[in-house]
């Protein structure tokens, strides 16, 4: 179904990657624009489809296929919340890779529309065990990474 | 902490169970009122804390205290959304069991603004492990759903 | 924007619609897979993108360029969950237009992992003011929906 | 209905607010603990009941009781996730006035399990027209913050 569906994953973009976003009922709130717990949720989704790109789903890291059952966790979200989201808009969030170390992987995000910055946000994530214990990124996810930095 | 906040999981009334929901920003959507799928999570709340205050708490059931692992999966939701909610409302979810039979129970709930029905829903749930294969709800489970009739 | 993400908005195809949707984080639970609720979300994403494959966007209704303030609310859900989805998944929500009569509108949707069907509904909507009071559907509406079929 | 469910807008404390969040299939994820997104819906509902025992409801925001049309929008969260959340969990989020400052309120806000601080935050919120321009934030209501702090 993947290849019936291009960019269902967004792109990898020099520096990073880029997923397209589309503006739904769910994302809004009462006030006429998008809930900004939403972008915390998109943030998300662009994250996890940069590392579907870069060949480290979650269901492989679930099943132990980099040496024993991992996932990534969220520690740390700074976060600018600058312009609304509205209803029927396709966004784009933004990643990149800013910084990784040991357990660590700092990410900078943002979600746009057309040039326009809405949230601005710096996410570090870590990769543990079923048990919370942190765990070295494996080499094979940080060359992944590092290539497309 | 339960002592602390009396009425945390609703309350057992006669035939059934009552719980109170705040609508928050997160509920409602640019339309100004709830959004229609807050209310299934509402129902759904509804529901885990009737078979708290039965005694039969998810994470019980997931560590296998009834046999072996088990969680309550939806089959089928039928509802009918009358009146919007509104934000800062504080609605009530009644939740009462309408029929039982092997691995299967059929929950009446409504969520109502004082007298006012906004959404009228039957939903039913079954017992499943972990594999997804359907388990004869427990005997220790079903009386005491009978006796909450 | 919308050009350079090619099936942003799903497809039409012959007699409705089908829109891709990923599986994040955000959507499943603890049990593993996919939130009951989650899928409440994903068919409400194709019907929005239905009516805007149809030109027929919620900002559009909403400013009035039907006639007056527009908006679909939905009446009522009958859904079946008949196998749970899981992270990393690429599933489809299916779209049709079963049946429209006044300001009502029945649907007959469904949510695919390929073949399998994991959960099949009929969801009725009206189209309503932002006082609640039901509305015609517009002629111009109309016809795109039975051309559509 | 207020009366009837006491604490339903949870409790001012010495310095603050205390709201109890019980923990749901639909705040949960596959990885078998509180998703991250789910901790920024809780400290909103926080600072929502906050308010509203300071008597500065959203709805009277909306409605201008206050000069205009106004509502609270997030501008900067701050948050640091130090320890999972899980199912059946009834967990606390605190709630404290840091800052007040023109149209923008600081605030630090946390999740407890117990003693446990399983997310620490700082919140920035101001207080905007529905065109977006911030206004200061009225007497009234400055006067009630700084009373509870």
């Amino acid at each position: 179904m993947e290849n019936t569906w291009p960019d269902s994953a967004g792109r990898l973009v020099d520096g990073g990657h880029v997923l397209p976003v589309r503006i739904y009922f769910e994302d809004t709130d009462f006030s006429g624009v998008v809930y900004h717990g939403s972008f915390i949720r998109f943030m998300e989704r662009g994250r996890s489809d940069f590392v579907r790109l870069l060949g480290v789903g979650h269901t492989a890291l679930d099943k132990g296929e980099h040496g024993e059952r991992l996932a990534f966790a969220v520690r740390r979200i700074h976060a600018d919340f600058f312009k609304p989201g509205r209803i029927d808009d396709l966004l784009e969030v933004h990643t990149a890779a800013e910084e990784m170390a040991g357990a660590r992987l700092v990410l900078r995000q943002s979600v746009r529309r057309g040039d326009t910055v809405l949230v601005d946000a710096r996410v570090t994530i870590v990769l543990i065990t079923p048990e919370g214990r942190a765990r070295r990124i494996p080499d094979a996810v940080r060359d992944r990474f590092q290539a497309a930095g």
